[in-house]
């Protein structure tokens, strides 16, 4: 890639300099994501690890440390060797992303991230000491699973290339909506195991579900093609017949009388064989990530050193002694345009990098457009938790009951979630 | 500034490594704000100059070429000038704009603004030759100008610190203010030297009195305390009572009966001077732009300082081998917390790192949060803009009635411009 005209430069710079340069930009933010794509496959991998790490754990802790002793043991290797390949990756990204640092948002969160990791040590131990609860040991991990999830939000945050953005955005939700299937394992095994669901616990499975429902829909409507059939294949699979009739039979019959503890099993089986599932799924939209980076960096990269030789070779025709782009016609006042035809020259070369300023304008503009569901649908997570967190201040309710207060606010005004909380968050100072 | 932990490392990267990064971010974007703020400045310059040119070649043009041939020739002179100046700036900014690209539409802005001034000296002849009418002369002025203008606007949304933000916002409005003003000078001056001013021309002249306010009432709203106190200045000062009062009489009687032709010296005369007014608004606002700047800057650099030396002080305490964070209290899970305590190491240390995170991540929020009004100012701006193009395009309507459709669809309504944009840009689609 030519980045000579970049360099110190004694002559002043030229449209053409900033024109190649607004290209270089963004063909640098795509060679970005070619390393972000691993760091985010590897933060899948790793959230997958320690989401099993943590079905284990609270097995053993539910069973009085009986069973998944060895398999916990064994999940911890794994765990573990996937934080390490994680880590490799962020250090083969480090320099790229702090040399041209993107977002201090994105950096921090992998501060928080790391940060997390590297309690793990300690909480493990309480788990092999069974100091912690089941309930306590979910919400550890979760908080550390969060942690990691939140870094491939802000990725999508950082994201220029519509197509990139939607597959990122498609990926995060897919992710959360893993998670929540995650903490609904925990739950029902929970409940399962001591043979009842009390209301807390019901209560709790019902916002996972919802919640789960919530950030499938938002993957399947930015997800790709392939990635989008694999998951119909998942929800058209019987085991989800199963697990629904498991759901209802905890959250009504077990509400009163006691079940029978070896649904537990049953259950743990069907959540974690759907949790291998969903992981397929986030392969996939990593693999079709991956391929429109290619795509997408080929391209712009190809279009890129078209316009430099192009540029070159009116550089050549025009020493720079007399200035390239007098001979341009703006457009916007034609009989200008008039006037340099009859000086007679350069014209089709002024006409030709007036055009590729244009066409960049345009492509840009187009893009912000397309980018644009992209970021609102980040947006709305945002403001969702802002929202959540609000009512959980001002009414002192807990995470659940926000959740819900906020459904049935848009369920009652027959508005959209994300519109309700907007609301509430533009209301926040006079809630205060 | 110790960016050694940013260099290729061995060792992976550590939750301290990327907290130090994410401050680094902040910081470079505020340095590259401090010589952005010469390329806006130098802008500023420029965009008076070409007023100013514009401004005499009107005349010029007016008067069949008896007047203001001299001082014409001495305008250019300064436009050249200043033209050269703002090519200084670029090249001062141009490795930090291209090494680390912000924006693809900024440097593509960039490229069409040097483009258009390229084009200067065939305008110019035209207007010397009288080939061209003052209203094309303004015209083609006029898109120079705007894309100049439109690098600011760029600038404006690279911004992440809210205070910089917020003074670039004030700052476009103010110089798409002024602009409306250079025209409406203009669309005066030949109202009042042909002694008429027909429908076209008196319509012409209410949008670009209705534009001006509407620009600088943004303005006032982010403005900082000086620059608003010169603003309220300006506008006290009786010159407005005359301009208003020949306003009036061109858009009201000019269209009956013929007015005295000499009215355009006083006209053009009493514009001038405002013009030059809201120069030194623009020079205050830049004042309190580069102070906020160092002051911001300076404040970012010692934070990172301070955080760089308590985090090497960490270092020395808990040597590599046992790692850093383990210590830390994530504050998700009080338990792990007391679990720590028990081993009785390290506590304050781990702490502080863990603050350090929450800390940082509180901050960004913030000013997420604030940064908002300035962000949607802005969006405002571009939404209006979209669907000023759209009414243009489906009703085959010139910019001024496009404009008045806007505003007539508002009052009808009784809602806000920017609101009335936002649906009508919605419904772009249905409309096709």
């Amino acid at each position: 890639m030519n980045t000579k005209r970049q360099q110190h430069n004694p002559k002043p710079p030229t449209a053409a300099d900033f024109l190649i340069a607004s290209r270089q930009c963004e063909l640098m933010n795509l060679q970005y994501f070619l390393q972000m794509g691993k760091v985010v496959q590897s933060i899948s991998n790793l959230v997958h690890g320690l989401q099993r790490e943590r079905g284990a754990s609270n097995v053993f802790l539910g069973s009085g440390g009986e069973k998944f002793a060895d398999e916990r043991e064994a999940m911890i290797d794994e765990s573990d060797r996937l934080a390490e390949l994680f880590e490799q990756a962020l250090a083969e990204v480090q320099e790229a992303l702090t040399a041209h640092p993107v977002s201090s948002h994105l950096l921090n969160h992998l501060a928080n991230a790391l940060h997390g990791l590297q309690q793990l040590p300690a909480l493990r131990s309480q788990v092999a000491a069974q100091a912690v609860s089941a309930a306590e040991a979910t919400e550890a991990y979760g908080g550390r699973i969060q942690a990691l999830i939140t870094v491939v939000f802000e990725a999508a945050d950082t994201a220029v290339d519509p197509s990139l953005a939607g597959l990122l955005v498609a990926m995060v939700h897919l992710m959360n909506g893993k998670e929540f299937c995650g903490q609904e394992r925990a739950v029902g095994s929970a409940g399962f195991s001591s043979g009842s669901f009390e209301t807390a616990l019901s209560k709790r499975m019902t916002h996972l579900v919802e919640a789960q429902e919530r950030c499938f829909e938002v993957f399947v409507s930015f997800a790709d093609d392939d990635s989008r059939a694999l998951w119909q294949t998942l929800r058209s699979h019987e085991r989800e017949t199963e697990i629904e009739r498991l759901r209802q039979l905890g959250c009504s019959v077990g509400r009163y009388k006691t079940l029978d503890s070896g649904l537990a099993d049953r259950w743990f089986a069907l959540m974690s064989e759907r949790m291998d599932e969903l992981k397929k799924v986030e392969d996939a939209v990593e693999g079709s990530f991956h391929t429109r980076c290619v795509e997408r960096f080929a391209e712009a990269r190809n279009s890129l050193a078209h316009q430099e030789t192009l540029i070159a070779s009116l550089d050549e025709q025009n020493p720079p002694a007399q200035p390239l782009l007098v001979l341009c016609d703006s457009g916007d006042d034609a009989r200008s345009g008039e006037a340099w035809k009859s000086e007679g020259v350069g014209q089709q070369f002024g006409r030709s990098i007036f055009d590729l300023v244009q066409e960049q304008t345009r492509r840009l503009q187009q893009m912000t457009d397309e980018l644009q569901s992209a970021k609102e649908a980040l947006e709305d997570r945002r403001t969702q938790e802002k929202a959540v967190l609000l009512l959980m201040e001002h009414r002192k309710i807990d995470n659940n009951e926000a959740h819900r207060v906020l459904r049935k606010l848009a369920m009652d005004q027959g508005k959209k979630l994300p519109e309700v909380a907007r609301a509430l968050v533009s209301m926040a100072d006079v809630l205060k």
